[in-house]
């Protein structure tokens, strides 16, 4: 079988690329060719046990997701997306990206005349405040964010295609990804990582919101297995309610350090400093803390045990076992 | 204040174009200029007191909507659509009329910089089976039709474009339009109006569902007060949530039948001839039965009060108040 990742260079393509590199299959079928394709080149992951292709390009350009899907990939994973913060600044460039280049796909597909598994990554950001303190499958998508707003129309647009028959597709809302990998970044969420990040590496970080914060949250590890359930899963069972949220974890900021100080030492927790920031304190209000993804479990889709867990697939997948 | 109503040469547009030429007034404002536009010539509706404008032209060809917007409406009426039926028949047309066309709206009202009231005409075909016998209105956009999904979509652009402060836009989800006007046509729902209409006609009827079957309606006549009252709401009242299910009567087909019996007698009812068509029922059993439309309630939108009201109005307003 023959897979393609768009966003390939991203974190979470990555990953799932180093994944399917050493599986060396998917749903049991040995992966013939593994193509990853992003706007900046993607790297091959390391000891891969199939061809590897490296694609740069811009996907709702003209003929460029034509000349993805002239490969006729079995699986294609579609995770390529302009972030929450820059869609918002960038008003054009996130219409373009993830609503034109999401249309690209699906319209390349649908001429081409076959009928592929698509994965497509949208997100909890769908949802807009206020809503109850578990947000149930049948809740409505009221994004506060350009990006939740393409998300939730290319959720629509993945639905429609499914059902004329024009592909196999399944939308999964991911949850926050933590502990993500690499330097800090500017994005409001990014200190539910940088608390946990930073201090198992021997760093200072700084604690914008109360202990009391809490959030939904699944490891890069989990992500990658959801994907994976995903390619695999007979898409008949969801009819033609595509879109699915994915279970994680409900973990206020205070069970995330307790699970720190657990796995890691009072030293390692005593390096999170508290500086109350009421302006990422207003932007996490509005987000959602926790959902009952009953669908996702009786599908088979599974989230981290613990926040434990969580870390301890951190400190294994990133810091090869060891804390500093 | 100018008016601009797309899609004026149908059954809505002309009632709401006829409605704002005789008031001569919107929101308490005169109307210095009302511009119709279809994709067929578009009718002056008779009695006008202000200038009318009559365009003809395809919604999302280039340069269309600037054209329309460039003469700075204060109100447009976006009620422009390719139908359910034909939008699943003609793919390729539905996308380019009802998601293609409400987005070049939408840019060329951003790009010319101001921010004029947009209503939009969703659809209650947004929702697709199963669900809760009366739907609320944090209930989930699961459409089952292309149509559906067009009109979900453009629901979260008028939200978006609205958070952003480039539209003031509103979407409003209609019920089915009973007693619609004219010949009878081959829509699916098309029975729901033909078995009243027909018979207050003189002519007879075929009913090919049971009576018990129960659907969502208004009177063409209460869903230009929805336009209406939606172009005079204060639309900082519903926050970013700018979809809204409107209010309408939930009956069954057996209590149309006894409405009409009691508004034009026996005679009158005795030509609907029950000819039961499975097709039809299984489609229909797929269809919103009834809603919970408490937003729309406490901002004011107003549903007809029985439907023997909604028989009545359709003898006033189609009828020159006779019953054959």
């Amino acid at each position: 079988m023959k897979v393609l990742i768009l966003g390939g260079a991203g974190m979470i393509g990555r990953k799932l690329a180093q994944r399917l590199a050493s599986d060396g299959a998917l749903s049991g079928k040995a992966i013939a060719k593994l193509t990853l394709h992003d706007v900046v080149p993607p790297v091959a992951p390391a000891g891969a046990r199939m061809p590897i292709s490296l694609a740069t390009g811009d996907l709702p350009a003209p003929g460029e997701a034509e000349r993805l899907i002239a490969e006729r990939p079995h699986v294609v994973f579609h995770l390529a997306a302009i972030v929450s913060g820059e869609a918002e600044q960038d008003f054009d460039k996130g219409y373009r990206i993830n609503l034109d280049g999401t249309r690209c796909l699906l319209e390349a597909i649908r001429k081409a005349g076959y009928k592929p598994r698509l994965v497509f990554a949208s997100s909890i950001a769908v949802f807009g405040a206020p809503f109850p303190d578990a947000i149930g499958d049948e809740f409505f998508a009221t994004p506060l964010t350009s990006y939740g707003t393409q998300k939730s129309i290319g959720e629509l647009l993945v639905s429609d295609y499914s059902r004329k028959g024009f592909v196999d597709g399944i939308s999964m809302r991911l949850p926050t990804i933590c502990i993500r990998p690499g330097a800090p970044n500017k994005a409001a969420s990014g200190f539910f990582s940088n608390i946990m990040r930073e201090p198992l590496a021997g760093k200072e970080a700084l604690l914008p919101v109360s202990e009391s914060v809490m959030h939904w949250h699944a490891s890069p590890r989990a992500a990658v297995g959801f994907m994976l359930h995903a390619a695999a899963l007979d898409l008949a069972r969801l009819g033609w309610r595509r879109a699915l949220t994915m279970p994680g974890l409900a973990v206020t900021v205070g069970e995330q350090i307790a699970a720190l100080r657990k796995v890691a030492g009072d030293a390692v927790a005593a390096r999170i400093r508290r500086v109350p920031d009421a302006f990422v304190e207003a932007i996490v209000a509005g987000w959602p803390r926790a959902f009952a993804p009953r669908r996702a479990l009786e599908l088979g889709f599974r989230a981290d045990s613990s926040f434990e867990e969580i870390i301890r697939i951190h400190i294994e997948d990133e810091l090869g076992g060891a804390i500093a």
